[in-house]
């Protein structure tokens, strides 16, 4: 383990726990104990129940947020349970206060299929405002949001899929501005066709794209293939060309690489395959597909990575917190893929000039919540 | 709705929600948020998912508790369902915060059937260090109490058995001190047998009691009985006299009346059936069996209720706080009743000297949580 990690684990060992519950107001009289509990919550429990679309005005519902991991593909550890997805959920948690205020509870699940995963949300759904589906692996975290988004009356959001999706359309609209093109006519490679891959290539071509090629540990997903699950069949239809084969393939002549895959998959050859000028998005965690130097050195024009210790950050907290800010406040039951253009385009705009080193707000910048909020209605 | 209900209702709309998430460090640092978010979060997960008996020293595990109900058997109100139950819920979660530190989560359930329950609670155990049921129906909560508790690694209770069943007993101890007299020499009648009633009856009995009737919407629960559900034949063994008939008949010459059913259940006339210098604790909320004044007039020598402005207040808050505090700090997984028995006696001898208008010591003692968690061992 690195020194840095050993510090991080002596930090959470000391502090038992990143959050707690506070109340937001005393009990130390017998008027408030009677008030907020028994004999008086009697009453509001009795309007509640016959008004239940009240009950946010009367319950932490209206700011309280569950954020829920089966633990079976968190961080790039991959499927290492609900125990160990606790502390990742927990520090969700911290963010989702720290950024947006809201209320959020870490609910790691004992559970891994898709029907079981569905019934125990569904199950204490009523306890919440909204739901961050969190490091659920791909496919299961397809049918997963799908069901749940269909079926409960709350926001939900599987935040791997669309907080990824909605922060590289951000930072992919002022890499354009940058280099003066326009999304309809760039060549488009995605690696990696895992949760964020396949939202990624579903919100740029909702958006505007018209050529994606997804390549997964296969190859190119194209007409060609056998083996592809119904959500990867999907994406066929972004193969316009019908290209076959490797990455290397795919990369020919592209003018934007987005890596959601592993480390240090891409060359400087690699992109020396591609038109003049491209875009690198290699947001592998935590070692990019490409370190940022080399990929400039090959000729890259704009390059992002998922770090916060080089320029361009994609970072999934420049949404999500807004995102649900919005939902919350605005009584928005569905987050659709309107929001995430209008959310992804609101992250843009808020870089005045983009330029290669700077196409992405920072996380500190306080406009991002509510410039996002405003516009989830 | 009484004034007081309006005022209620009022107080938790201003409020909307009485608990919030707290951080217990700040995120201000970009150190902070890579220790207690990614990438440093990744040594703490990694560590945990291979110790996960250690979750609880680097997660709130160690002071996280699920108040859990699904809105079956709300206060006096029953089947409200979840949205309903959710301020009670949160209400009790103000409780477990501000008596004993607890970090606890309203949890409310969209699902009524024994085995969801079920599923559902196990689903979501990892993200905490103990469940509280609350207000779920009998005699489902029986079912779903036993089988989590057989199942989950983490204390389980059901606060309306078990908590209610600790501060009766504790209650008895002194009143039978002040009475001069053996429990098991007494002649107990409860009537209700709901879970409550039957949690009472089985803490008794194990204490100590030789003769209980417990007495039902359809009178004495006896031998001669044919529609007894499972849990309530296992009370038939207390009725050892072989008792049938009515509330009264089961009140000839019995010592002690315990009244977990419903407001104005019994008369003075009722009292004076009983032998001489009677013990009632008269607990429907919140109105009970028979009002204190009465009762006294009726010739019964201690009186005790629910509610805050008589003496004697029978309250589960004596006993809850204590028990979790004691069964997250010691790492306690199983509640037993021995357990039950000795917060009993303890609440029990935190009154020096019991009199008739002082059997219970009051819900503001401070000694109360720390000396309960001391024998939760």
């Amino acid at each position: 383990m690195s020194d840095f990690g050993q510090e991080a684990l002596k930090r959470h060992k000391r502090l038992r726990g990143k959050i707690a519950i506070q109340l937001k107001d005393t009990l130390d009289s017998r008027e408030q104990l009677s008030t907020y509990y028994t004999p008086g919550v009697a009453a509001v429990s009795s309007y509640v129940a016959e008004h239940p679309d009240e009950a946010r005005d009367y319950t932490w519902t209206n700011n309280s947020v569950a954020v829920i991991s089966d633990g079976s593909a968190v961080l790039g550890l991959g499927r290492i349970g609900p125990y160990g997805a606790l502390p990742v959920m927990e520090g969700k948690c911290m963010l989702f206060k720290h950024f947006a205020g809201i209320d959020a509870v870490p609910i790691v699940l004992n559970v891994h299929r898709a029907d079981k995963i569905v019934a125990a949300v569904r199950a204490i759904a009523p306890s919440f405002g909204g739901i961050n589906l969190e490091d659920i692996a791909a496919p299961i975290c397809f049918e997963v949001e799908e069901r749940l988004k269909k079926e409960l009356p709350i926001p939900v959001m599987h935040d791997d899929q669309h907080g990824t999706a909605i922060v590289v359309l951000a930072g992919l609209i002022n890499a354009l501005k940058v280099k003066g093109s326009a999304i309809e006519k760039s060549k488009i490679v995605i690696s990696g066709a895992g949760s964020a891959g396949v939202a990624i290539a579903n919100l740029l071509w909702k958006y505007g794209a018209r050529q994606i090629l997804i390549v997964d540990s296969k190859g190119v997903i194209g007409p060609h293939r056998q083996d592809l699950t119904p959500v990867k069949k999907k994406l066929l239809e972004y193969n316009v060309s019908g290209t076959k084969g490797s990455l290397r393939a795919a990369l020919s002549e592209a003018d934007i690489f987005i890596g959601v895959s592993k480390a240090g998959l891409l060359s400087g050859r690699d992109i020396g395959l591609m038109a003049k000028d491209p875009i690198i998005f290699a947001m592998a965690n935590p070692v990019p597909e490409i370190m940022p130097d080399e990929a400039k050195k090959a000729g890259a024009l704009v390059v992002a990575t998922g770090r916060s210790d080089f320029p361009n950050q994609i970072n999934n907290a420049l949404a999500f917190p807004g995102i649900f800010r919005g939902a919350l406040d605005n009584g928005v039951k569905t987050i659709t893929d309107d929001h995430k253009i209008a959310a992804a385009k609101t992250i843009a705009a808020l870089v005045d000039k983009p330029t290669p080193d700077c196409i992405i707000p920072a996380l500190s910048d306080k406009r991002l919540v509510p410039a996002i909020a405003k516009v989830i209605v």
